[in-house]
């Protein structure tokens, strides 16, 4: 296959196109990959893109892509060990006029909010966060409208019942991106209870994705606050 | 058998003790029983308790007890066709101190408010109502915080993502009974999200009943009214 | 109550200020409210919003809100038989610079597809369609690239296995909104399928709205394609 | 923000107000939190309360909280290991004139009783129990009648199919909250069948909380006693 | 096919030697099936077999049946028109020494309850039932203690949490069959939080059948009751 | 557009080219489809092709497409109103070598049966069928040895536990279809039950299709029975 | 209490009624109890019961209970470390005139097979057994016809989709237990699908006990066998 | 018993016919079974067929059959570690015409699609693959069509939602048979999501294995490639 697109290693198929056609380079998802195959498509992909992600994996996977890296690149290499993302973010240029805010509901969520926020970091935005704003005490939330206003999109991140994205999503006219987490436990199911929530939303304009998936809110949240234009064409 | 709280009619065995032992009569719970034994149940337990209540039936059912009550009884006798309650009500006063409120996430959800509501009046409550009060415009119910604050106990009814108890209950200080309804679509499931949600609920304190028991809601709540004492005792 | 935001109608709280704070007044969600409610709230809301929407009515719904509106308004009301989708349209201003686009993989779709470009219209959308195009005959779908890949929102609905919203967001850098519908039978379950897979897609930027929520969609692809600024700005 | 009632740390805002609001200040839930972040959050918390709780935490929390709090309160500092319930208890009162009972069906659910009876404590309750009298061996139960007709409110823990609940509510006046524990295997379903179970209870009065939910169960059961008024006003 | 144990007609194969290998002739399940099928295979089993069962059918089968079958048969065919059982019985003696004892919990289980007592009977077995027992009036149970005492084999037939088989089964040292029924709403899921509770139950030596499986369960109990021996054999 | 293998109807677009890439036709799926819809599907499709199918509509669709078609095919049409099937069969040509063998378990099933074997008829292979054969009189079954062991590929419909499936593939070496069925109640959840059966068999080279798709089997029966050639090449 | 037929420890209260009441003492189920709780109950059952049992408990409850009992029981007592139970078997007669039959379908459910051949013994029956004939090679089923016909009771231990208790049911005129055991993997849902199968099972007669409850099966089986009466009243 | 198709080892009966019933020995299903119990079942089998297979086994099992294997045996044993496939290969032969193709839609599903390669070679087929092909990069599939459209039977293996399948089927005329996989998290569900997708295709033609089953997809499609006849009768 002469495809120029796609990088054909045999056990996998790099998907070189992709930077062009989604805007950003195919992330890796480190489960069920092993530890050299998961440094043989980081360092493959850091040939061609600034910044590259590699999602759940773990020490071990930094440790050998650090070593594969060349030497320039490994201080732009982070590994956040309580979200398993692995990031190369040597573009740190804002490059999306939007902010993206990440809300999330407790202190238990922060993994899955911590994910989101490196995420859209890496991908261009600009990122507010407010932490701790779970609607058994209302006021803690209801003090942070003004930031709620001024962000272009909302991720919100939140376990148990997530009654959150509700609450939030009719404050504001910016989408609301809802991450149920699987925070909780009996009925809440590993997160199944906070997905039903969102996705039963009484509040209109609230998408979600799958639970725990901080990095899949923090893509949707670019590719929407890419439609604001970027920031060097102001 | 000569047990005297028990009233035996081979298919149906009356509990007549369960007034004593339980504050309230036996309750007849409609579905799967033919009118005929609604009717013959109704009256049997008329005529010894001044107040009865059947749930879920149906105007077929409320004309047989009609007819076969007494005449003085009839006029205390209701059929509520939102929520198919039939309910004899001949003793109207307040007996308990404290106040239920019943608080509604939505107009689609007055059915089973309505149902607590009755039933919680005929159980001798002194009865208050907020309807439409969903989160998604969260200043309707601010407004209401003090009614809130002056119940002793909160019959909370909601559906889609039910997340009304949670934020009710983190504002108060008495008992939130929670009610998810059937109200909602797809991912809903019939309840199931609002009930999953309720019971995840991360605001301490809501308890749960069965999907759409407005029933049984007010009868929990008129046992905890119950403890603040009676109205005759002051 | 005298908060101006809030009209309160004792059965229901109209939240007048949603327009303002949302962007589009309140939506009625027709399931379990009568048709005299429906008529009022519609009434009230056309009193001060040029366009108002009601989900999930019928025809009965249509006749009384018909006839108590307003001769003047009369001509921009439509009942949309196959979506239930009762909407006041006065205000036909294509207010925002990108396009919605809506995408269905099947013809037994076409009600959630309908819904949805009813809704999008009436918010000021500029709204593009492309149907039956499910990846069991992929060419039919890769010979519209041209027409994906100029929208700012794609609204992509699905049944059955949902396949589509995963082929799509690979193909584009715009979101994704992923629509499951309750098209199938057996293992699709009235589209938990669908949902589900919309929710594991291995295209990141897809979010999903509840199961045949051609409202919802259309609402978040407003948020979002309002991010991209109106037509007067321009 | 400076707001008092709140105290924000950044990645937590504790809420100061909730012990005004709700009667008892905010538990800390410890899964998904660091052992420094719990040890933060108790010790600010202990600085304006006399009685703190964490539940679901571990050893070396328990660890981390003791080093830090001053020397004065260590001695009132118990941590629980069978349920994993930090409780710090300086105020030793009982405070409300009820009593709330603690019915348990059988030896195997005894850390959900652990957690329930002590955090009832905590709350200021006067507390007593019944171990091991499940419905298999009837007269265990009937033999305790006169307890459980002198309780104010009941919390009743049973795993397995949970008939318990409805039993005991049959016999009593009072409220009766369930507590389904995830005691059972198969088609217990790590607790989901006594969940539904307590839902589906014949015995109207009967309201639930989450599966294994013990501290819940306490906080909802102080919350009723509470209705009956304070020992100090008597 | 030559196999005399075996009718082949085409669309159908009667096991004509089932009631020589089980006990009892093939049982024709309704559903799915036409009428002029229903009475084809009715007539070809009354051929060879005194008593002959078809459940879960309607009125309609039960005419053709009646027309097609020799008039000295009508008489003993009966159509049980609550549970759609239609039931042809010419042989009417006791066959099996013991007893079984059909107990159900609440009028609103009648149906299952009488399709278990007739094909009980119709099986060869001396029947005895308790109707209206459930556990949230327990007096009424513990005062039949003798009866469920001298019984063979006992059938609890039981709705919503089903709580009676394991009461009932704690008292007895003979089999329970637990017939969980549909009877409930919301979390009753119909029927399955009832069989899930027989499934779980503490009371060892409950065996459980499909869900308002009263057929299954006389079909069973006679089984077991055929251990104990023939009545002509005493 | 003007790709030859599209016929795009805006609300359809018909994939002509999938003759050629999959050996038939589409196939219209008739819920959710008008009847002048279904009506102009099927007449496009019936002038390029000689077969056509239209599975789960009614007998509307079926006098519309009788009166669109022209007279020559009408003949060739028929609705099997049992299943829903609308076929249109002008090539009755045996085309595959082999043999598709339908054996279903009970006559309640019988309705996917037909399903199937009409459709594997049309699509141009030679059927056979064994009813009723379930394994509760598994003699039956065993008589029928020599008609599976000649079979090509066998489609096994069977629903209530659906054990059919792995007693049939342990007795062949041809692939076997599974096919289970919604018939059952209760446990039987509208053929989930058989669903999971049929892919939890013990017996391997068992594969399944969804609950109740007759035509599904018929299709990959015929793929497979493609492999071993068609009767002209012999 | 002074009630002789309990032994309340606080902790637990042993109802040493039940031997009496039920035919065997009271068995200790291990999950959830501590060591010292497992042996202060094993040797206070054994003070009174020649035969104990506790299910599903480990080495180190063995080891505890054996230095707890008197030296002359040690030799009775048996750990069966494959399925967890703990037998005390003082008394070794065979008590009841049938045979239990354990019928297991593949060696991998080999340790619920010995859970229920165990419990039997001690519970005073015959019993043999017949190991890995599972449905895909049925004539190893077929050739143990006699074995089969002979039983009084047979216990039928499956995984995967469970088919071989129909296959039994269908051969036999005894009670057949179903045991569905938790082997198997993806669909088979730990169990679930073979539970379901078996409730589903089209062969009338067959009764079903928990996943993996080898020792319910054969509780069930002694009340069943007892009904043919003693070997010493023969 | 002397029937010499069955090797009864009393705790297991090997099915010797199997092989000449079935086409292929019977395989070893590895979980629940003690290392020497797998070592004596694998040692039989390989003394009457040249190649035996043992799934889902480990490193220790492996190296007790080594040890107990005939010297010129060992060679042809091989353990693949990431899918637990113990496979004995002496005879190397490719034995049916047709090819069959696996395709898998990730990196991350290697282990199941390594075990169907690996017993598709083990049973004789030409085996080829495609990996990492995921549909969000399609024209990674699309360079493959000519693999595609020379396949005999394709197995497709895919997680998350798994919309790999339906495009794939929708591109050929071959069987595809769906092995979703348990690669994903979330909404995934352990390959429930991919299950279902599988199951609810929109392209016919498409049959189902359980999840990660590529043993049984390999298995399966092995006996569909023999339709097609033995290389030898070419």
């Amino acid at each position: 296959m002469t495809d120029e697109r796609v990088e054909n290693l045999e056990w996998a198929r790099i998907d070189h196109d992709r930077a062009k056609r989604r805007g950003f380079p195919e992330v890796i998802y480190g489960p069920g990959k092993t530890t050299p195959q998961i440094r043989e498509l980081f360092v493959r992909l850091a040939e061609r893109n600034p910044n590259v992600l590699c999602t759940r994996t773990d020490e071990a996977a930094h440790a050998a892509v650090r070593e594969a890296l060349p030497a320039e690149a490994r201080d732009a290499l982070h590994f956040h060990a309580d979200c398993g993302l692995l990031a190369l973010r040597r573009d740190v240029r804002v490059r999306w006029r939007g902010t993206v805010l990440i809300v999330s509901a407790g202190t238990s969520d922060q993994k899955v909010g911590h994910e989101a926020i490196r995420c859209a970091e890496v991908m261009g935005n600009k990122v507010e966060r407010i932490s701790d704003v779970g609607v058994a005490g209302l006021h803690r939330l209801l003090a942070e409208v003004p930031t709620l206003e001024r962000a272009s999109v909302i991720i919100c991140v939140a376990g148990f019942e997530a009654a959150l994205p509700s609450v939030v999503a009719g404050l504001v006219h910016c989408p609301v991106i809802a991450v149920p987490t699987s925070t909780g436990y009996g009925a809440s199911f590993h997160g199944v209870t906070a997905l039903l929530s969102c996705l039963s939303s009484c509040a209109a304009g609230v998408t979600t994705v799958n639970i725990d998936n901080g990095f899949g809110a923090a893509y949707a949240a670019t590719l929407m606050n890419r439609i604001g234009g970027e920031v060097t064409d102001s």
